[in-house]
Order: structure tokens, then sequence, then C-alpha cells
């Protein structure tokens, strides 16, 4: 159902790289955070949706924009059928963030500043805390909800980058996520070098102009297709 | 490819309830314009590169939302292997506008006032000039555009509303585009009811909410898809 890439047929991105496209993609390429913070919730609900089977699914988003990403992936996995709620420990003052959670909340999306004291009803829980500009090491609230997740043993779909890891060198204690699925967005990152597990990318708005200007090896989408899968 | 529901599994809206589910979007449910313009156009984008082979486009815009949409559907357009050029006859000043044409000039994607003199090289012709709030006649500069547009015979395919079309009564005057095919917006407008060439839908994103106040029949989208084809 979803393409399959070969890793080597895409680049492998660290982060001065990536924080550098991200800054471009807003000034000289005159993007909204608004419009690709949807197509990368969009991304990241397709992938969840290619994946797992509809259930009720617990979305832990951060107060920056990956956390964004997981308001909006909690959004279109509504669409898709399953049962999301979202906790968002440290609530953002940016007026994007507040108005994705109206957007939930009138949908019927739970936004909630804790995890719930039983995680059981959750198959599947969703990390949006950190992206690529985190720098470890993690604080409360989100160390003791990162141990929490951990010690539940419940699978967990991480967004871009597990959260908890270093963007170039991956995990460096264990005081972070292990992701059992992770989407990476427009690229993946070094982090994500020696992943195994699945891994999809979604994130297809790069411009041929800093395609160009970086020599990137992007995926080839098949069709219209807003996601694929990475594998060896 | 594209799954078919039937015609008679979907409310056909009018003028007034299409007005109110907008307004209601942008207040009551806190979308951003940014957020639903880019999944329009993303659906738009879709129908196209699976109806059409790959080739040039020209992609007509209005100054309004449906304008916007077609933007937004150049640049994904782009992304899926087309070759899109913008008409943009009338520049507004709205500040997301000026993005999106930023967007698209960073992209290689021009963006010219008239039309081509010579409308050969486009084998296809996308028609985002007016929506669902365009009240018939015409003006110039679009007066002579639908002519010219209608003249040269090319195939048109027309983003939520036909343009010159009443949202509800559909071609009331020969001054109007004729479209080949369709998409139509959340739900389709009560002017396509008898509407028997390809038709789309997209803008898989109306809230519970709104679907349950008007009891409004949505369409059964298959899995993470964001398009279907409506058939009799």
């Amino acid at each position: 159902m979803v393409h399959i890439i070969s890793k080597k047929t895409v680049s492998f991105i660290g982060a001065k790289l990536a924080a550098h496209i991200d800054e471009q993609l807003f000034t000289k390429y005159g993007f909204k955070v608004e419009q690709l913070m949807e197509l990368a919730g969009l991304a990241a609900a397709q992938a969840i949706a290619a994946h797992y089977p509809k259930s009720n699914v617990a979305v832990l988003c951060g107060p920056g924009n990956n956390g964004g990403d997981g308001f909006v992936c909690a959004r279109h996995l509504q669409q898709f059928g399953f049962n999301p709620s979202i906790i968002y420990p440290k609530e953002s003052r940016n007026e994007l963030m507040k108005s994705l959670v109206i957007q939930c909340e009138t949908s019927n999306i739970p936004v909630n500043t804790t995890l719930p004291s039983d995680l059981k009803p959750f198959p599947l829980i969703v990390d949006a805390l950190f992206g690529f500009s985190f720098k470890p090491p993690t604080r409360d609230p989100f160390t003791q909800i990162l141990k929490t997740v951990r010690e539940s043993g419940i699978h967990v779909f991480s967004i871009d980058i597990p959260s908890g890891w270093d963007v170039e060198k991956g995990a460096e204690s264990d005081d972070v996520i292990h992701p059992h699925a992770v989407i990476s967005l427009t690229l993946p990152k070094m982090c994500m070098k020696n992943w195994t597990g699945p891994h999809f990318l979604g994130g297809r708005f790069i411009p041929r102009g800093l395609v160009d200007e970086h020599q990137l090896q992007m995926p080839e989408y098949p069709g219209f297709e807003q996601i694929v899968k990475i594998e060896d």
C-alpha cells in the first residue's frame, strides 16, 4: 500500500542543514508554518493509518512545531477513524498552537496536560514532543513522561525525531523514547541512519531550488502520494 | 485508483449553507485559512494527477480563496511532475495571497497577469478563478479570459465551482467556463447536481460537530485518502 524506497536513495541530513532548510522555507521560499505543519501532520497520520489498525491513540505534543505536527496529526487521525486524545504538558503562548488546541477541542479530541494514570486503553502512543532542534537532556515534566511511556511498553510512533534523541547522535542516554516506528519529515536526520524499525518519510514540499542548492537526494514519491516507506 | 462513491451518498449544499460552514470553520472551530487551503489545493492536485497525464498546465487564479487553492494546487502539481504556470489577472493585497505568489515564483512556477497569446502548449487549464461566493455576471478582465478559454477548446478542470456559474443554479449564461472535470470541496454544491462529467470530491476536514449540526451526508473516504470520485 505504501511505496518502498531504499535508504541509499535519500540524503540523511544533520542538525545544521535541517535548521537551514527550515529557515529558508519560511524566508526565501515564503511558506507559512500553518501550511507545512498541515502537510507534515497529514503525512504522519497517513503513515500511522497505513501501519496500525484503528484504535485509541494518545498523542503527546510538545510546545514547539513538532507538537504542532502532533495536533494536526490527531485531527487527521480522527478523520481516518482513530480515536485520538492529546497530552499537552506545556502550553505554548504561540497563537497557532492556541488555534490547534481549539481545533482539537471543538472536534471532541480531549486535550489534557498530564498522562492518564492508566495507559492501558491506548494501544498506540504518538510522540510529537521534540523535533530536530531539541538538545538533550530532557527536563521535567518531560523526563517523567518519557519514563512512564518507556515503562508502559506501549508501541510508540515518533514524528521526525524520537523524543530525547540528539538529531545527529541519536539516543545518548536511556532517558529517551524508544519508538516502534518513525516518520521522518522532508528528509531523514542523521540519528536515523542505523535505524532498522519501520521508517516512513513524508513532507513532500521541498522546492527544487533548495534541493539543487544542497544537492539533496530526495525520495521518489509515486503518483500523488504524500508518504513512502524507507527500507534497506 | 481513486475510490468511487455514489452521488446519492453525499449532501449537495446551497450557497447559504456553504457560507455558514466556511464561516464556522474559521470561527467556532478555530481553523486557519492556510491550513484548509493547503488541504483543498492538495486534493485538487491529487485529482488532477489521478485523471490526467503529466503535462504543462495553466492554472487560472482569482483574487480570493478559490485562487489561493489554485496556487497551492500548482505547487503540489509541480511536486507530482506537472509543469504549472499561473495566470493571476487581479492581484490581491491579502498577505497570504502575496506569500503564495512568492512560494510559486521561488519554485520556478511563472506567475503572469495575462493569458499567454498561444494556449496550445497547455493541454490542460485549471480554473481557480471564482468559488462558491461568486455571484454572476463576470466582469473584465475575467469575461474576456473565460471567452478565450472557452474558445480554445482546451480541457478545463475546475476547482469547487466552474467559474461564472451560480453556486445553486449553475450556468445561467454562455459567459462561463464549461469544464471537462470538477473537484468539489468539502461537499458538492447544488449547481453540480446534474453534472455528469468526471467529478471528484476533496476537503476531508469537516469536524463532526458541523456534520451533526446540519445532518450532512459526508462522503466515505477509504483509508487515509484525501479524494474520492462521485458517480451516479
